[in-house]
């Protein structure tokens, strides 16, 4: 694949961000969803250029022998570009995030202090070769009055440059400065090392993708990072665990989609449980067609398993594959947890309300299940509707993020005079 | 000064902080409550060693030739133990920041959703030679269930060390595990910039103190940073300004305590209104012994001002010097705060509503003011109780941080087997 080296003026880029940005404080919210409505119109209407351009991306991709998944995720068709579109219409129909009061009062010398939400300002977002992120990043940074500066995998470099021509098209003709979307057009990783120290104009960046994207703007970025992503989730089956749930929410959250962070990587079996029910787990492996990688124990008992080891433990499969481990007890199960876990997603299936409550309240994760899959951890499911990402870090944001997390506050203060 | 290099394992002591965050967990407010209460009653009692080692210090200090401000910040004496004492008194009055249900809300399968605050875990503290934050950032930990390592100036060690070990003398008479606070007993920079990338340990960094020290910790962390305290703070005095609110706010913001972040350091002053009342302004500035540092065009009615450059308009003075700048308009004032303010706390003093609002809406600070000094920026003056330190940054908690700056959330799903 060529490198694109165009002339990119990254800091110049986010210096037009920024003063977009101070713009979109000046947009009412009307404003900002007429922009995205037409938006969603123009994509629709251009989706002919955005196809001939994804064609390139697969082209070069084919070149590449990409695996098919890929090939999935970075394939456009005019349904796709149709999804987008009426994304970004549900995402006008959302509350706008910015401008609510969340607490006021008046302090004894009449000073009156108001703790109000207003957009970060600039979001850095970059990610891997999914097209569609362009798109919903761009819809819920605007509706949250942010400007957004897309750094998208090299992959799609194409796809993505057309996606933006289009709405750079579509936000001319609205009130909205297309300056409050750029897109760094270059598969140069200077032009994004660039971006993860631009804390003069850049006010948060958003990785979504890999640990290893994830991991390399956590470690060269002095501009704050919400961190999203990487689940290693895990269904702990206590002892008393009723059976009939254990097995449908070790199959649903395994199989149900195997490639994304909520889904589970292992399954943490209590010695006695497996003992009792290892025929009827080895027959839901064996119809799911699961593929078993088990500690010593689990192997006596399960099936076709292959052995594990701390590779096992320590990663997502992002298939259906799956690890077992076996333990005495639950706090066995939660040590494990601690070792290995991403503090993503975690269940625990059992009858003894006490273990679950153990289980809530000492493990550290975003999101705790009792007798329910983990796949619920998402920001459609649960009710937000879009989300940005789900955030496996402990400050700002934690879990699915919808608008909320775009925000920040500011405390206005009114008085006549007052001084201390 | 001797460096202490003792052998100090603080990957160990994180380790050790983290365990006991755990057991934190597990206890009720009101033990938390008695171990703040005991803690401050054995502080007291033990004040004698706190005040031997403390001498020590002093001593250092002195033969090194620190100013006699630093040397004030260093000092203690028996009342100022007894303030540690009341603080962390105060704290326990403050209410639980965990276990509170943010929200929540049944899916239509039945799902139960709640978002409860947790604490944060383990927090590395940061900090200059004041040794009231060894106290002061302990007590908000415990109280918001957080274990602490605190890493302070090494000006302050013998202090330091001593009050934490009258602290873990106390908490071996509580339930609570007395490695919940940790202290690094080095002047090794090494042992600090280990704590830095714990990011398996230590949950979140809190720099407090001058903007080298944030500086360091932003730029070499990977642990997530809560930043504080550098304010290079603004008042704009617009055209339509009333004269004795526009004096009496400048010379509260400048003088009241010119060593603090929410002091003001820059007057911005609209040329009209200077032209108009600089009689009046000249005898402020002479009665408060203000040494004034201004543009040219300020300097043409401003009495024995030095003429004042990017280093005035970059630099807090924390003395009772001020930097003056002339605008031609509000645009102007804006201008020059987003290139030299520090996010912190910014006021416009004017009569006319419209561009109050116009400020309020566009600087981008913690703290916006419309007629009042920006010495309100403070966790006590604001009502919040005791402040881990003023946040800003725009993730997380921005302002003043009380103690829900120290929690977390997390999602707990309660079900009966729901799958998705």
């Amino acid at each position: 694949m060529t490198q694109i080296k165009s002339n990119v003026n990254v800091e110049q880029q986010a210096i037009e961000a920024k003063k977009a940005a101070k713009k979109l404080l000046t947009l009412s919210e009307a404003e900002k969803n007429e922009a995205l409505h037409h938006l969603a119109d123009v994509l629709e209407r251009e989706y002919e250029t955005i196809l001939a351009a994804n064609e390139k991306d697969l082209k070069n991709g084919r070149d590449q022998g990409f695996t098919e998944a890929f090939m999935d995720r970075l394939s456009l068709s005019k349904e796709r570009v149709h999804d987008f579109a009426n994304g970004l219409r549900e995402v006008s129909e959302l509350n706008d995030p910015t401008g609510n009061v969340l607490s006021d009062w008046t302090l004894d010398n009449g000073l009156q202090v108001q703790k109000v939400t207003v957009p970060l300002g600039v979001i850095g977002m970059i990610y891997e070769a999914r097209p569609n992120v362009t798109v919903d990043a761009t819809g819920l940074a605007l509706k949250s009055g942010n400007a957004i500066i897309l750094k998208g995998g090299s992959s799609a470099i194409n796809s993505n440059q057309a996606i933006v021509e289009v709405m750079h098209k579509a936000l001319e003709e609205t009130k909205l400065p297309k300056e409050a979307v750029q897109f760094i057009a270059s598969t140069d990783r200077e032009a994004t090392n660039q971006l993860f120290t631009m804390k003069e104009h850049v006010d948060v960046l958003i990785p979504r993708g890999g640990g290893k994207l994830i991991q390399a703007v956590v470690e060269n970025a002095t501009v704050p990072v919400l961190e999203t992503g990487v689940g290693n989730c895990h269904i702990y089956v206590d002892k008393s665990a009723d059976v009939e749930k254990a097995i449908s929410i070790m199959i649903n959250a395994k199989t149900d989609r195997p490639a994304v962070c909520n889904a589970a990587e292992t399954l943490i079996v209590h010695k006695d449980w497996l003992e009792q029910h290892a025929a009827v787990l080895n027959e839901a492996f064996k119809q799911e067609n699961i593929q078993v990688h088990a500690d010593e124990h689990a192997r006596s008992v399960i099936e076709n398993a292959l052995p594990a080891g701390h590779e096992d433990w320590a990663n997502e499969y992002l298939s259906t594959d799956i690890a077992v481990k076996t333990v005495e007890d639950i706090a066995d199960a939660i040590a494990h947890i601690e070792t290995y876990g991403t503090k993503h997603s975690e269940a625990i299936v059992t009858e003894d309300d006490e273990a679950a409550e153990t289980f809530m309240k000492l493990v550290d994760a975003a999101a705790l299940y009792h007798n329910a899959s983990t796949r619920f951890t998402d920001g459609g499911a649960l009710g937000f509707g879009a989300e940005i990402g789900i955030s496996t870090q402990k400050l700002h944001a934690r879990g699915p993020m919808g608008l909320p997390a775009l925000t920040t506050i500011k405390f206005l203060m009114k008085g006549n005079g007052q001084i201390r």
